[in-house]
């Protein structure tokens, strides 16, 4: 088996480092990431500016390349121009800070495996759900198994898997659960600030509002202790309205 | 009616000023855009910087905010702490160049608009099907007519209309469909070069793969001269899956 894995809080980060020491036990992997962090890029792609390619050696426990670009810049090199066959599968993470519900629009770690999804390659994203001091070892134990079993192409062309994992030692775990995309937001704002040349500038801010009750949405599952494994995909046509704005008329509206 | 109007293409782009003085003869308007072109930030928020707002003037046909950040947050900065009052109505564009089926994942502008629909407010995203000399009027005509459709109401909190534009004078077009997000994506690779000082860089580039024949998918009415006007939303579930993957017995797997 051949990985690809990527991530977004850049090549240094510890999360990934634990992902590939514990893919490479099942898997030839590619390492390719970002330079510099890239928290909150979404699924941006570099296309104004060219990127570099830099070869980077992690202390010879792995070899990868570290991209001047996004999450899914890096997947696309990776892919296009670094491996010499496609990879059976593209793993991002493991993420520090949960990818839930509104975050999975906002993550990088979701739109690196989701640009794979798109090229129609098997692909997972996984997060742990804290800012703190973070043991990635049971994350990384989850993502192999999850490896192993879309090894055997259970999954949809098109469809990827977010997982995000509780901060939380094996025996506190839970369990593992099926989910959704939860429906909590942001309840933010710019908090303003004034430079010392006495110029404003704004930080965003907020807090994650959160109003999901039900355990089938990644945010509550994984609240409760519940590691949650969400299939998604990029069709973001809303079938539904599509099929209630058919009474819009909609090829006659400019002649009203 | 009040209106915030933004873009991808920046504050100076001809786009956004048709846009603005066609929307100005039915609501009041609120211009946010980014200072620099951010074509392909795909849905990113600045989260590791602080934003800085510049008010710009457009030779007095109107009064906006030019923001040093993506679509995303100059929606967030508008509706968080630039308007007084919530808007009725997000319009994003007039961008150049289309914005139909992968390519919705990429793009600020529609981003921008599905930033909207996060907040819980109707918005719409415009583009325009071209890259050549582009003569707004028609697509400004089609937003304002879409724009007071959309002031009943009518369209579910969280869902937005993702508009594209053939770039044909208003007499050789065809007529307005209702579509769905096509399944036409890039077979793209990287461009070497080599700098001048003897370091390799890579230049994204390649072509949309043509895959739509349905008249149904944005990308196949856009090319056969029609309007295209799709509903979509921010709920990335594969629900399909979801049903389907409860045979894992997704509990049960790390006991394996």
């Amino acid at each position: 088996m051949k990985i690809l894995v990527c991530n977004d809080d850049g090549i240094e980060a510890p999360g990934i480092h634990t992902l590939a020491d514990t893919l490479k036990q099942i898997a030839e992997i590619t390492v390719v990431a970002p330079i510099k962090e890239q928290s909150g890029v979404g699924h941006g792609i570099t296309m104004q500016n060219p990127l570099r390619v830099i070869k980077y050696n992690n202390n010879g426990s792995f070899f990868g390349y570290a991209v001047s670009g996004t999450p899914a810049d890096c997947v696309k090199m990776g892919v296009r121009n670094i491996m010499t066959d496609l990879p059976d599968l593209v793993v991002s993470g493991i993420n520090k800070g949960s990818n839930t519900a509104i975050n999975i629009i906002y993550s990088g770690t979701v739109s690196a495996a989701r640009e794979a999804a798109i090229m129609g390659i098997p692909a997972m994203a996984i997060s742990v759900t804290s800012y703190d001091t973070l043991d990635y070892s049971y994350a990384a134990k989850v993502t192999k198994m999850l490896a192993l079993k879309m090894k055997s192409g259970n999954l949809p062309r098109g469809t990827l898997l977010n997982v995000n994992v509780p901060n939380l030692s094996e025996d506190q775990i839970k369990g593992i659960r099926l989910t959704t995309q939860g429906k909590s937001k942001w309840d933010d704002t710019y908090e303003m600030r004034i430079d010392p040349y006495g110029r404003s500038y704004y930080w965003l801010t907020g807090n994650l509002k959160d109003i999901d009750t039900d355990l089938d949405s990644d945010q509550v599952a994984v609240k409760n202790g519940f590691v949650s494994v969400s299939p998604i995909h990029f069709d973001l046509t809303d079938y539904s309205t599509f099929e209630e704005m058919k009474n819009w008329n909609i090829g006659k509206l400019m002649d009203e």
